[in-house]
């Protein structure tokens, strides 16, 4: 061996060292850049159904522990007070009535609806999807039963989960609990009596749904998602179909809580929460996952005791106070989320800009997005949010807007269902929210310049809103 | 120096070094036997009102991480829904109808009353006193304020604090803020307008009381007496006299809450919470200590956005439904009470037996009490409390009984001041406090027998009340 052969070869040598050092020093997996979301989302859960949002007799010790570790939210807001709409907002990062998703005609889709998300909206999963992230949706879907508007042909790779609510192909009625003997038992029916179908990306692949054991097999078919897929980044979006009406849990839960059957659903709600986290640990997964967890909407009251309870917060589902679009929301990844109580505004819209940013993903510039970016808020690295304004849309009406701690209400309605009728005001009623975040004092007639403002704001968004197609309204 | 002579100064090394050895193994103090004991009591706050509790804007931090390390209470109970009689019974174990301190003519103490707790009845600190205790009260007393019913006659080493509620001795009319006026404007009022004393011991050391500085300066006085007495066991009685309208918070706290004056003052209760534990910790007392906080009532809801909010709880301050008489309670001594969301039935009247229990003091035996040792429950060594009733008395009757998850309302009356008139109730209402916790469906009608139950027991403790001299009706 000549000099020059021993001059190559400690060359070749050295730069197989400084190779391999290189590789070590680079940040460990793309994953680290690429951070995989989970969003677990309740149906019908109020604002005070969680312990860590103070309910006295539901045990929530997973979401609890989520919520001690990362961000609790307290004034955070969903995009309608009834499911499809809420769905449609969380999922483009839109107010629904910019995608057709809204109506005056009909409140949500229903079994013989015919429209459905249109396939011109951006979802979460599509916006991901441009970065190679494996996707799935698993749950309550209720953005269109008809193939073209499932989730497959929304960005997800793989969908597993009931096309429309719970209570819907009522056998006896729709829905049967609005009986009055039925409000009061504290049982779970016949699943023959709800023939609603769990559908297998396109295919039905049961019917009637066993929902008995619904809430379990969620938590199973994310997990089974997530390790199939630790690899590369992820997004799962975890629908629970309860504790909408009418409930069910699983024989582990059932008669446990002291809450009654509906402490059963949450308490097992919480449970699947406790098993994804404790996987995404076991997975070493849990450094590089957002988990977020929230509701479509407020509680549904006239049920009863088989309704949630929105806390301090005014009425439930369906209406444009605050219990019907406020949610206990938690925001969860160890090392990363600044552990706090959040007391910012944040909306389900903010997702999609506040996930496209985690994932280094443009978000779409042909259209109006209501979203914000909450993530310097959640990494701490600003205390001030980037949202100033809630707009509270019924039906095809703008009812009520907030701005910072204000709110004007220009047309109040109570719980759906049970609330009090719908009324124009003349002059809007006007709450400060964080002083009476219970919306028990109008003190509009003191503040004429905030009024004045608020209506401006009111009239400067509605006049943004362009007409498009109802897809509510299609049967 | 002999061989007797040199045994005998082996002997004496000997004894020397077992002496030093057995001094060495005898458990580190007496302190470590006898705990102390730390009550921090506020005047008036809701179940709704911390951020543990679920409130969305006041910011709660130090009693939010006392809650994590500590017991959450959620159903914890007062003796009375008014402070005089629930400050008796706190301190008491004992009903305030037993003491005298509880009336059909007045519903608490006044500047005029010539009343007060009496002698022959035993306190927490008299209790402690046999065991060598050094005892204080700091702040609000409003069991008599003439020398023989002020603390040091009911055994306490020293006393510093107001004698009466904050809003007495007013020079406008009593109490000013009745005026509507005063409930919407947002502000603390000249303090000159309430001539209320401090007293140390049994003089007056001030007035009127610096309503600005007194909650800040209570927690000093409290950890004075912490580092004064840190060789001893203690017990410090702290009864905040906010947030009690009218409403007064430091310059350090004015303006700074989301939650305007009122969460001011909360905020300020919390920073104080937060220096005890921390002198507590410095002094590694942290160990050695119990910390009970709590309230003496329900949130006085006519004073609009100036009182607080029982969350999800009916009515308030004077109510004998739950926003009444349920309060936000934390149990903390971080070794010794296990962490955990406390569902079982406790009161305030439990925290004598419970303290005599845990520092081996005989309870009273002359006398009923109507305290449950509750030792059992914070150590871990049971699930199961010992408390299966409440009672819910106002003015000098029975309203309610809750025996169990059930409640019964034989007499129900809103909120002092604002909510619904008395109502005698011919046949109880009946709620189901786990599933119900609103108190939104009587279910009288669906369960006879348990009502039947509820008013035989009811009917039982009635029996149990003997006769005493009225101590509110003097003057």
């Amino acid at each position: 061996m000549n000099i020059m052969q021993s001059i190559t070869r400690l060359s070749i040598r050295l730069i197989l060292l400084f190779t391999v050092i290189q590789f070590l020093l680079i940040p460990e997996t793309d994953a680290a850049e690429q951070p995989n979301f989970v969003i677990i989302f309740c149906d019908d859960l109020g604002y005070g159904d969680l312990g860590a949002f103070g309910h006295p007799t539901i045990r929530t010790p997973n979401l609890d522990r989520m919520a001690r570790e990362g961000q609790r939210w307290t004034n955070f807001y969903v995009g309608a007070s009834v499911c499809t709409p809420s769905r449609a907002a969380l999922l483009t990062g839109r107010l629904p009535i910019r995608s057709g998703m809204m109506s005056a005609k009909r409140r949500v889709l229903f079994p013989d609806s015919k429209g459905g998300l249109p396939s011109s909206e951006i979802t979460i999963a599509e916006a991901l999807k441009s970065k190679g992230y494996a996707t799935a949706a698993v749950g309550k879907w209720h953005l269109g039963h008809l193939p073209q508007y499932l989730p497959p042909s929304h960005g997800f790779d793989s969908y597993w989960g009931i096309p429309y609510s719970n209570d819907m192909d009522a056998q006896k009625g729709f829905p049967a609990y609005r009986n009055e003997a039925h409000r009061n038992a504290d049982y779970s029916p016949p699943i023959e009596q709800y023939q609603v179908p769990i559908i297998h990306n396109t295919q039905v692949v049961e019917k009637p749904a066993n929902q008995h054991t619904i809430t379990a097999r969620y938590a199973d078919k994310a997990i089974d998602f997530i390790r199939s897929n630790q690899k590369k980044p992820f997004f799962v979006y975890l629908a629970h179909n309860l504790p909408h009406i009418p409930l069910f849990a699983g024989k582990e839960f059932r008669g446990k809580s002291a809450r009654g059957i509906y402490g059963d659903v949450i308490e097992e709600i919480d449970a699947g929460v406790g098993k994804i986290t404790t996987v995404l640990k076991d997975l070493n997964l849990d450094k590089k996952t957002l988990v977020v967890f929230t509701s479509d909407n407020g509680p549904w009251l006239p049920f009863r005791t088989h309704g949630g309870s929105a806390g301090l917060l005014r009425e439930g589902k369906g209406s444009t106070f605050e219990g019907g679009m406020r949610e206990p929301t938690i925001f969860w990844w160890p090392g990363t989320v600044i552990p706090k109580v959040q007391m910012e505004l944040g909306a389900t819209m903010d997702l999609l800009p506040t996930f496209c940013s985690l994932a280094d993903v443009s978000t779409p510039t042909d259209r109006v997005l209501d979203g914000h970016d909450l993530s310097p808020l959640l990494l701490g690295k600003t205390t001030k949010g980037p949202r100033n304004e809630i707009f509270y849309w019924r039906s095809s009406e703008l009812y009520a807007i907030r701005i910072g701690p204000w709110k004007a209400h220009f047309i109040t309605q109570g719980c759906y269902g049970i609330g009090p009728k719908r009324e124009v005001h003349e002059s809007p009623e006007l709450y400060h929210l964080e002083n009476d975040p219970s919306e028990k004092y109008n003190i509009a007639e003191n503040h004429p310049d905030v009024v004045a403002s608020l209506v401006k704001a009111a009239e400067d968004h509605r006049n943004s809103i362009e007409p498009v197609e109802d897809q509510l309204a299609k049967r």
